[in-house]
């Protein structure tokens, strides 16, 4: 499939870009349909949100009318779009004046089973913790070996997805994925300015809830509450909600409820539009 | 300068590398004088080390041959050494199999002032505060935001490096060094377990000490501990060793010791040899 540098197809990139020797940049990962970028504005806002608080600047409407036009060249797939600090010489030091990257990068829809969605998935307990960062919280960082940990300890297919939790063992996300629960009739879903990324259809689904007539909270989570969840379910914005039916490893199991399937309506919409 | 992937020139790196997907790898920066790379094996013990811990298999023997050969050709210079978990389509799984990638930059000596190690530094005190993450400790790995965000705190000359601590306050390192300090004739650094990058040069000069008859303390250390030093410098396997004269910020000085004199020839000859 194709891909792009600041506009123009490439297949490689210069032995000096900051993303390669830092991890300097961000990302956004973005189904696209029928030639169209799902969730375009949202992925924008933060990608926004993650360049003012790296100090990178972009030029946000190029960025945008490039990935309309990759999208449309793409048809269906995923384009991954990778921001970086430019190209520099040895040092963090970020530089002046140094031109941020634009790196696109199509791939297929990935082929999850369709169960997964369906009936729902069964979570592995990563062992793997997430160091408590406040200031890249939240941001979809190039930084990511801890998830390339996570996600390394699990090679069975039984297992979907992985529960990760930070150094003080409080509930955060999947390794790919956020994460919800509904106790009580409310959804709830762990706060995110220590660690852990804000994904876009977490933001999404947090901000429909309320006109859906949903209580949402989002707060400090702990395994306790997960073991008083009504329904847990995973989303990100490539394959909208799963539910979530178990997590062997802490004898802790659900119901697909009523909750996450409405919302797995709304994110299938989300995505389709 | 020349640059090498996998032993061949090269100046640019595939899009799928994982080094630029997700920081998944990590480097050395070695010291090369008349074509010879300074304290190799301690670098390629830690680079193993490294692998190790991140399940990147790596056949050391060619990496041992290939930097020979790089640095003889780079003659005088600074050889950064890269090792990337390889090439895999978007996901964090590590994937098997896969091989791991080997990029060999070159670049000059860097022009630091003479003053550095002949009078001493002055240190800027960062607020960028280390995460605390175990698994990733002491090596050096390619996410380094943490270090892109605390060298980008200061921009004046006068300050030729930073104070980090971490999210507990505790004193670990220089952004781009390792830091040192005597009390009581005894040369202590900071315990790196939590955060922070356990360089060469650290770990040379933890090993001559004891022949040396100096003792050595490897604890977690405090402001307060630096308050009562008689000595302080940096380190790091390129310049060798900085007395460290002041940190305004925290109204401390420190004067350019006969230990720290000491070691510094020490670093000088090891760098030398």
């Amino acid at each position: 499939m194709h891909s792009w540098i600041d506009g123009q197809p490439a297949t490689a990139v210069n032995l000096h870009n900051r993303g390669l020797a830092y991890g300097d940049g961000l990302f956004e990962t973005i189904a696209v349909r029928a030639g169209k970028p799902s969730l375009l504005e949202l992925h924008l806002q933060r990608l926004a949100l993650g360049c003012q608080r790296l100090a990178i600047s972009i030029d946000l409407p190029l960025v945008r009318d490039e990935l309309l036009r990759f999208a449309s060249q793409l048809g269906d797939g995923v384009a991954k779009l990778i921001v970086t600090r430019g190209d520099s010489q040895r040092g963090y030091a970020p530089g002046v004046g140094v031109a941020a990257r634009r790196i696109l990068q199509g791939s297929p829809l990935p082929q999850y089973p369709a169960v997964n969605a369906e009936q729902g998935v069964r979570l592995f307990a990563c062992q793997t913790r997430l160091a408590e960062q406040p200031l890249l919280a939240g941001l979809k960082h190039l930084n990511r070996l801890e998830q390339v940990l996570a996600r390394g300890e699990w090679q069975d297919a039984e297992h979907a997805e992985g529960l990760v939790c930070d150094s003080h063992g409080r509930v955060i996300e999947g390794v790919y994925s956020n994460l919800f629960m509904v106790r009580g009739g409310v959804l709830q879903t762990p706060e995110l300015s220590r660690c852990g990324v804000a994904g876009v259809m977490r933001g999404a689904l947090l901000a429909q809830a309320p006109a859906l007539g949903i209580s949402v909270q989002v707060s400090d989570l702990a395994l306790a509450d997960l073991e008083q969840a009504e329904e847990v379910f995973l989303c990100n914005s490539v394959y909208g909600i799963w539910p979530v039916l178990e997590c062997s490893a802490l004898k802790l199991n659900w119901p697909a409820g009523p909750l996450t399937r409405k919302l797995q309506a709304v994110a299938r919409t989300l995505l389709d539009t």
